[in-house]
């Protein structure tokens, strides 16, 4: 990538993660009567994280000719979900981990029922700004959009990776039960942000769409690829978890399957592919373009 | 209650079961990949439970004209946040309950890693069904469905008022913060379920979803009065956990606050006022009436 291409990146990145910022703190102030939730709600949201989903999200939106106002609800959605994910996966009956962020997690920073709720609370809050009010966009497109998310953060999606990749947790896993793992439990909420970014514009078209179905296809996998990698290559101080926790825990890997090298050319060829989907699109696809080859350089 | 109506209440509350189990046995036989999780889900969620908030949601769409066909994706949603709900709360971390309908809780037969997961994918799988698609009713109700179903589960509803009741444990609080602990924690799913059997219906007046919005009201919180007065006069074996387990927890209770037969005589009044509310409805409403008097006569 050109220092030019990374510059206008980095921009771009910058201002998707203050629109996302702007939208959470919004929904995050709102008539919750709890203190103590409410306070924990943002401390698991606001204030840190690369804002990926978000980010692919707004970069669709863009890509069919809308602009980046539109996808502001599925933006916001999609990292609540994420976000509720991080904060259950770290319990100690889960990942068990400490830290997130660099930052204290959850359940260390507050208490595990705490962590439990305000997961719980996540979810619902995604929902519910999915489904808000929004003069320009029809209601059969928003509930369309509440049905892919439920889908693909549910037991068919996410929810349902990270149950099998418990299930794998010790046992042999091919390359085909492993993508089936990834392409469920990070993948689903990768690809869905695309997809929710170009349903958030009523004027995309159904080529338009399909074309970002491919390039979320292989841009969800090649994000997990490049997450294991870094599970073996970064430092605990730029991933701000500890270095090699996944592979510490027996869990199989792409890298502890294929080797790094391969593992490598695999992330780039997956990158090459998303970005030869979006062959037909003009130049307003050039931040998912460049976020396609962002994925498979990121250091944490 | 005479035995006549006794008898048809429970032709309905049996009608209005079979209804929500074959529901959510359709919904919980989809594409889950993980065997695991699929089958405790289904262990949350089948065989078993009174299934009241779905009762509620068939019989506010009988009263207001409509089917009982209308409101199986309300039904079934409400008690997936229901039974999600419950999960969550017998973790360790929470209630820490071994029993629940007298089975072992989720995470008791499975793990806590698997009880965390089930839940986070029922609340997914309440809003994937309550958005799905049903010819007889437009887009723009359904998703008011999905707007009041997230705010009444999250952080504004089901999930703050847990939270409250965390913070109120070792507390000394008046009656007036018990009801608003209460009204979010019990009574807002409670008044959902009433909601949406009416909103399931297209042609649901709005002076007939007010009357509904009453009589939810007043049953939601004469639900908890009633479950405070169990906790202390029921036993483990009719409650299917053990008896005193809330006041044990130094947690306030309406019979705490207020000694037994106030608070018979309070549930047996709300009872009274959300039949009230329903004086302009003809017959249709019978079930809903006859609903509010089991309400607070229920032994578990």
């Amino acid at each position: 990538m050109s220092t030019s291409n990374t510059s206008a990146l980095n921009d771009f990145l910058q201002q998707c993660q203050q629109r996302v910022d702007e939208r959470l703190g919004t929904a995050l102030d709102a008539e919750i009567a709890s203190t103590q939730l409410l306070e924990a709600m943002r401390y698991a949201c606001l204030g840190g994280g690369k804002r990926i989903r978000p980010v692919l999200a707004y970069g669709s939106a863009l890509a069919v000719g809308g602009e980046l106002a539109a996808a502001d609800n599925a933006a916001a959605a999609i990292e609540l979900i994420h976000s509720y994910s991080l904060v259950h996966d770290d319990l100690p009956a889960m990942d068990d981990d400490d830290l997130r962020r660099g930052k204290p997690t959850v359940h260390k920073a507050f208490d595990e029922a705490t962590a439990i709720l305000v997961g719980d609370a996540l979810q619902s809050l995604a929902f519910q700004i999915i489904s808000t009010d929004r003069d320009t966009l029809c209601a059969n497109n928003r509930l369309a959009m509440v049905q892919l998310l439920s889908q693909k953060a549910g037991a068919t999606g996410m929810v349902g990776g990270q149950s099998l990749d418990f299930e794998a947790v010790g046992e042999k896993l091919n390359i085909q039960q492993l993508e089936q793992m990834h392409s469920l439990k990070t993948g689903a909420l990768i690809r869905c942000a695309v997809l929710l970014g170009g349903m958030s514009c009523e004027s995309a078209s159904d080529s338009q769409m399909t074309a970002l179905a491919a390039y979320a296809d292989n841009i969800g996998l090649a994000f997990q690829v490049q997450d294991d990698i870094l599970d073996v290559i970064g430092d605990t101080s730029q991933l701000g978890k500890p270095q090699g926790s996944d592979s510490d825990k027996n869990k199989p890997t792409y890298v502890s399957l294929l080797g790094l090298d391969e593992a490598k050319a695999l992330a780039n060829s997956l990158s090459d592919k998303a970005i030869a989907a979006l062959q037909e699109f003009p130049g307003s696809a050039d931040p998912l373009r460049e976020l396609a080859a962002f994925v498979v350089s990121r250091f944490h």
